[in-house]
């Protein structure tokens, strides 16, 4: 229960808090002033993790929220926690995270929607007075990119015991700078340990990164979780011979056993449309002659599922294709597993304060599954987590037309405020 | 009639000459002893037209030629034509034509047969002493191979009025020299008009590059002609999207419509696999990456029949189909034509000299339509053709590895021997 609660009664403060909004054009406002940082010629950013651009961010982030009655602490990753104090202070922190680094040729938006919101919900709890139970903590986590540091979401993933902090601190740019260095050269080399201690919950406001909300019609992605990938390198050996002498029955073509593949694999991700992906993105033919027939294909196979079991029937339908193509085209299929992450289900109690919040909004909505990787998928492991979505236009995302509407971005803040009261209150 | 057989009255000569066989071991001995001229390490041959190892084979030739009594003559495109005289001075000749020049990494055998079992077939008459009614004319096509000069037939094709002279003196090689200088230093720069004259036929014997008479256990293959051939240019353009978060049912996937189209250009060629070819050789994936949906894909067709009926129903069927998949996978598909070549079809009066030959000779033999060019395509255009195919170990052609058997090449000879001496009595 919040704490200017205890003077007036609770359904009568419940009531009050209910009706407590944003301000949208302040939210805009923050996010078109910190699109100074990086700007590209064609109106997106490039604002590498710890480059000049991102200190600068940061710099602005910190102030803003000191402005706003927080404590800022800086860990030894220069993930960034602006701290706004709660009514009980046995309490753990209530964390709202996300990121201000892009992609070189990145937009507006991505990560930083999370972050700016966060700040939104500080201003307006702070210019209405309301304190939460627990202490609110707005979180900015370094190189959630991975484009200048390689892997993505590694300063998240060592908040969560993904990763050593040491193996994070030395991995290198393209540049041969390495993170420890990066972070010196920013100025954001904190000394608060990197984790070891609890979150109430982290809840992550987000631009979907893909077309479904916008297509529907829905303001409000409520997000199940993260989908789990499997990716596969397929090799197909079959006989290159000459394609004006080698009739048609007597061919062992590797190009139409891939066809054929690529073929299944599309019907194995649409078996299952609401939930399943299945992309060939990588097709080489060998020796790429117009008057032979191919001898060697290599492709690659991304299966996507939000259940692990979903995935495991997904490779099993794609086993069996190939096995079943294999032996009617008289090739050899060789399939190598070369890359796995398992699916990530959200907490229910930080999902349902996102849905409750959402329907006494009166936003419309719909359960969504990310498709994409976010610093809440390492955070999920230590902490209850959730996510809201918001639509971007045409689902467009690491790309300088990065887009989404001043309204879009007014209703994932008033979410992601109204959740974080909910769960504030129910915790 | 030929000519010693007025002596003796027609029943018997011609039982006479059907018991005529060539020397298989004598011919084998040609075979191997010429192909020192270019040999490589991997036991095929580097012969390139007008190379001095071509020179060496021609001169080689033109020796063997003049030892049996025949008359050479060199063209200004050093065509050679080794003639034995007839009986009849007012005939045209008949011609025994293929050549010597090889690809880069080529066999001993395609081409080559069919020039030395002419030379046999001269020998063979010599020692028999039986002269025929029309003069026949051995003949080595410059350049066939167009591995040093492209086009490839280019010299035949001169000699049938598909090219000028100064266009097929003027083609250069890699290296910039013209076939003009080469001619010249190779010292086959002669001084006959290149064509301009009748021929009574034009007979070839040649591997058959393919698999079929192998598979089939046929020892002959009696050639009704060369296949047609259109290649197109097939570019797809669909929409690039993370393969993560673009659902199924609202991609716009060009690999899946790729696939899709390679497998229906596949089921067109099967759909009449005596005589069908259909081939995607080239197949090119942009921008190439995992986890993005193919935006491009740039792939060839060719397509083959013995007719242009058949041609045309192939390619109706293949614009029928892209058009279908273009319409349901939502991408844009562009057909560019970039190359044609037409259906040729041989004589029948040779056709069937070739057949009635083989058939006396009590040898297996089918019908088949040849795959790839010879120089026999373009001489069709101005004399009544005819070829003989004989197997070649698992159609392997265009490679050191080429091979076939000695009794294969005897075969062949006999055929080329018996079909030549039936023509000549019957025209």
């Amino acid at each position: 229960m919040p704490h200017n609660a205890a003077a007036t009664g609770t359904a009568a403060l419940s009531a009050n808090f209910a009706n407590l909004r944003v301000d949208g054009p302040r939210l805009w406002s923050s996010l078109m002033e910190t699109a100074a940082f990086g700007r590209t010629l064609k109106g997106g950013l490039c604002r590498l993790a710890l480059s000049p651009e991102d200190a600068a961010v940061r710099r602005w982030f910190v102030e803003a929220c000191e402005s706003s009655g927080c404590t800022v602490t800086i860990d030894q990753l220069g993930n960034i926690f602006a701290r706004r104090a709660g009514s009980d202070p046995d309490l753990p922190p209530i964390a709202i995270g996300s990121h201000l680094d892009t992609q070189p040729t990145g937009g507006r938006f991505d990560g930083i929607l999370g972050v700016l919101a966060g700040l939104e919900v500080l201003r307006t709890l702070e210019h209405a007075g309301v304190v939460t139970r627990h202490p609110l903590e707005v979180v900015n986590w370094t190189n959630e990119e991975g484009a200048r540091f390689a892997p993505a979401m590694l300063c998240a993933g060592v908040f969560a015991g993904a990763f050593d902090l040491d193996y994070a601190l030395s991995r290198e740019d393209k540049n041969g700078v390495t993170l420890a260095r990066a972070l010196a050269e920013s100025g954001f080399d904190g000394t608060a340990p990197v984790g070891g201690r609890p979150l109430a919950a982290h809840f992550e406001l987000h631009i979907e990164q893909g077309p479904v909300l916008e297509a529907e019609g829905r303001e409000i992605g409520v997000v199940s979780g993260v989908q789990g990938i499997r990716w596969f390198d397929v090799e197909i050996s079959g006989l290159a011979c000459h394609a004006g002498t080698m009739p048609m029955k007597l061919r062992r073509d590797a190009l139409q056993a891939a066809a054929r593949l690529a073929v299944a694999v599309d019907e194995i991700g649409c078996s299952d449309p609401d939930t399943s992906l299945s992309t060939i993105g990588i097709f080489e033919a060998y020796p790429g002659s117009r008057n032979t027939v191919p001898e060697t294909i290599r492709m690659s196979v991304d299966l996507r599922h939000p259940r692990a079991e979903g995935l495991d029937r997904l490779e099993a339908a794609f086993h069996a294709a190939a096995e079943q193509i294999a032996a009617a085209l008289k090739v050899m299929i060789e399939i190598k597993p070369v890359w796995s992450s398992p699916p990530v289900v959200f907490d229910p109690r930080v999902v349902d304060a996102i849905a409750a919040a959402t329907e006494a909004l009166g936003y419309s909505r719909r359960s969504i599954v990310s498709g994409a990787g976010h610093d809440s998928v390492y955070i999920s492991r230590v902490a209850p987590t959730g996510m809201i979505f918001v639509p971007c236009e045409n689902g467009i995302s690491h790309n300088e037309a990065e887009n989404i509407m001043p309204i879009e971005a007014e209703r994932g803040a008033n979410v992601l405020l109204q959740a974080v009261l909910q769960f504030d209150s129910a915790t």
